[in-house]
């Protein structure tokens, strides 16, 4: 059974990432998974959380959310509805979380970096497109605090991180999934991983269905396959100069 | 004393729409007043608030926002805070009833267009640029309920709606402000406008200083003028087809 | 077409200052706009809020709200909604906003003039009644300061300010408008002035109508007019001294 | 040891019932004990809350509130801090706990009183005030809603209800504390009581203290006192007729 | 007419108490009247609230909530409906209340001991139940404090804090009513006692019924006999050794 | 490098499962999985969540919350803070597909089970324990409902449900973290499997690091292991007689 698009079931994809998209963060990225496309700006600011001050540790911090004009239907905003759901909350903790494992805090010195995620049209994988791109703008934020003199070790991003979602669709195991497949998937996993081929962070979850050890098995191969392509995405993006003015006039 | 862009003092930014931004909304528009970039959707929804229910008219409403990395310094998410803020409720407010003046509301039946104006960069009239924008937005809005024959009157917009800000600055009478001046303006002052020279709203700020009548008068006339090029900008960008698929394969 | 309660079409309803009406504030007045009754209180509070700290420099806020009961049909507090609505918001921030245009902020020191508007009784023009009283509680705050030697210049108040409604009822423009011409005005506006005749605020709205420039003149003609009657009368009510006992038994 | 207002301990404040104070609401009462003063509405409602839906019976509720200007020091208005205080809570429940005692329900059909109890300005006992002024609210309620046609029952009130604090100050038993005796009390009490002597609600607390069963004898005793007299100043109040226009033309 | 369980209308259900029901607190108290299953806990905290400190006293404060099946229909958790209700705020700050009654705060320096009164089963008399397993919970708190080194007294408490409730069921008055009879009771009054026979709370109310003075008297005589018997209960209970560990090897 | 409480590094803490804990829900269980406990109550409900009202189809659902005396620093009540935080939605999430995994929801026709999972004392693995109680008191409910006549199927569930921690603590792999280890694991997993050996979620985290491929299989073989030695306590459990009375007087 051929997937909608045509695509293989171990392909990612059309990916697209655009530096440089709003002037004012360090770090800004556009990043498209076919027509999945997610906004993602690293912010520097000065201080950590309360709870951290006086570490001499830096933070880095990720929200995640979604514009109302999205998604299919039209979504209530939370700052409506005067609360953050449940699921904006467990995917901006797993986009911190997954991003805070490529980079040595204590370089940064006593900042922040706030990382935006959101998401402009939904078509399956925002999540997962929002590590990828965060970790883009990550890498322009540090390169901003570079030029600023503001970190203690001139490399502190020890990987890159990039992410994908893979599942069980027609009873066959599918990599990056459109919302079209991810409505009806009998398993739904996401897979965070570093350019090293280590893990960051395994979710699977059957929807009601249950999964077999070798499935398993299957999705972390297809996933950490479509995690390297991701990291030579990422490679390429970043091959060009820092797309706005660095401070002291570096480039 | 001269513009910092070189402007003349009653010259408009460079103004961009672009039409079909995204794919599900009814219309999709993003619009550009120089380094301000409004994202305005008009998302067509079944019925209309309880408060109007069976009274056979629909309803246009609109909700702005802005991104937290939208400004020079991250604002924190009305989503986080739990509440939506006084300017963001008056703003909202605003919209809505701008859009409202150009619309016959009997004509839409009982559907709903909710018009979401998310600010993805911010430079100074903001507001205004998504007032431009969202009745673009709503045009094609229309044209899309149309195709999909749930229209009573095939022409239910009267007039184009556009809006602009004028302040004084240094002195002197100046439109459509920039952050810049903006933040230092003496008085400040938005107005929308149709496109057959009325008003529909203006609101007038002295900041911490008064303005005489004649001021008032200059105001109103440099605002009347850039509603009027504004007009015909929208004109413009209604002039190709309709950026999507229609309901029933129309054109 | 005459109005309800007889008026001239540019004339004020009866309006009545009642100075010292609660014993704790240092201002305290009850202004009456024909059956609109509001209660304006001035309370000094030590510090500034956080923003403006270490600035030197003092604030003056303000808080609309109306009782429950205050309206023909009863409202729900929003103490109990556990938000503030957005035209709550609105007018509390236009209030002190135009407070603030007749005060030298840096002559109060570090410290806060709340001005607590609440409406006991609402028959339209809740709002310039508020204005309008809260400025006569402001020039009572600023005796009891002055009184209580906090204040660095002994004049800090430049002018007086008042703020009257205007609209377009019945195809005729008419001042300072009650609620049953209110809610079917095609046209809403309100004006805030000086007693020197210059303007602090202009808010002018279509209702479903729009409106011409001529239209606008008129309307402004009438509410600056209304206000300088309606500064004579603030005038008159400060004429007596002042309702209370002051600190170090002034007079 | 005298008190500071010269009263003997068994004494009540001055008090003064004002009816008709505000014009929309059925029932609008201006409550005084000294200088407390709390403006108690009552506003009838078609139907009863969802739990009480379709029982045939209807509804009597109570909200309290302050005003902010109110007391000695300002304080900050519930609808800010987006949440109804405890102690708020605790009274309004008391007061509408307190007039359901006298009413019988299934005569008002499904309606519902609400009573608005607004603190305008406070000097210890306002809960005490709030319940005094409620019932002659509700007493002219029920004469609009008779008018109106609207009772099955054309006297539903069995008892009239009164309240009143009494405490321990300087090691005395004191009726009806003013703050500067309540904020010091060893023990403070609050009693709701019919004109048949009749108790509704007891509420005593040491402050810091306990108290013996004598101590308690007594306090009951001077607060039935003094209920009694309170319940000859609502008779008095309520011999005058209807202070407002009736449904129906009637008096 | 006899009562479901067979007790003799001023008898106590079968009262059980649990010391040491949890591990981290300082002291956790399960206890039992009958069915009703409250967990006390005190835990000891650095500091005191904001408003408290720098006067060098402590304090003793309370948190009273029901788990969601503890009813016998499902309640909505209050974290889940956003906010506490009224009911909830009235019982915790009654317990606190209660409870600082019978402790010098001076000697707990500027330490706050926090009990947590959890109903794990209700069945009527969960606050009287909560009162009274929180003082044991605050004795083992004591203890562990003394051995601590935290007191500057040794003896901070002055006398115990039991509680009942008591009511009228049927026409006569009974003690220690359980869900079966609170619910129908027509009057309902909670009592909290020291063992010295003083009063530190009385609270009765009538449910849709008034009541008399001789009344009165009768349901506060047999709430001191009980409040008497639970003293002896709690005393027995505090006989044994302190459950856990204490700081410093303490016995 | 042994661990403290001397188990090898793939033995479960002790685990006891208690049913019949309380009296009122359908099923109620208190789990320990050593000094963690849980106490998992399975409620049945009318009707269905609206959005999947008239769909013929049941629903289960899970709230987790922990006492705030439950932890070693005494936690926040999330009712005072007024909203949820991101981990308690997600555990909650997270145990309600879990369960949901194993029930067939046409046979509960439009009934909900609503599984409370209240944390009474928390020593690491609170929501693996909480699954695995759960499942229990959810078998326990199917039971009372089959007595009640209202299941469609006599056997809606198809499989049993458990869940173990595994992670990697000084630099080896460790089955069933208690917090000690938890909180310095250098990688965290949550695994929920059936007593079939299939998976129902893998959640695996590195904290401040990353695994290997081959970490990861090993993490799954403890997983499955431990999973299979709970789902054979769970069955011990469930031999003996339901624990209360049911309807119709079943056995």
């Amino acid at each position: 059974m051929a997937r909608a698009d045509g695509r293989s079931d171990d392909a990612l994809r059309e990916v697209r990432i655009t530096r440089g998209y709003q002037d004012w963060p360090a770090g800004s990225v556009l990043v498209e998974f076919g027509r999945t496309r997610v906004l993602c700006a690293a912010s520097v600011q000065d201080g950590v959380p309360r709870w951290r001050s006086g570490s001499g540790l830096g933070w880095v911090t990720a929200e995640y959310a979604m514009l109302p004009s999205a998604t299919n239907t039209r979504g209530v905003r939370e700052s409506v509805k005067g609360r953050i759901g449940g699921r904006t909350h467990e995917i901006s903790r797993l986009i911190g979380r997954s991003l805070r494992a490529c980079i040595d805090l204590a370089a940064l010195g006593e900042n922040t970096i706030a990382l935006d995620c959101d998401v402009i049209q939904a078509d399956g994988g925002t999540r997962t497109a929002a590590i990828t791109g965060a970790y883009v703008a990550l890498a322009d934020a540090i390169t901003w605090l570079s030029a600023a003199s503001k970190l203690s070790d001139p490399k502190p991003l020890s990987c890159s991180i990039a992410a994908v979602s893979v599942g069980v669709v027609d009873g066959r195991v599918r990599l990056d999934l459109p919302y079209e497949e991810d409505s009806r998937a009998e398993v739904d996993m996401n897979v965070v991983a570093t350019d090293h081929g280590t893990l960051v962070e395994v979710q699977g979850t059957g929807e009601g269905a249950t999964f077999t050890r070798s499935t398993l098995d299957t999705m972390i191969d297809f996933a950490l396959t479509g995690c390297a392509e991701l990291a030579r995405k990422q490679t390429e993006a970043l091959a060009a100069p820092y797309p706005g003015e660095l401070p002291g006039g570096a480039k």
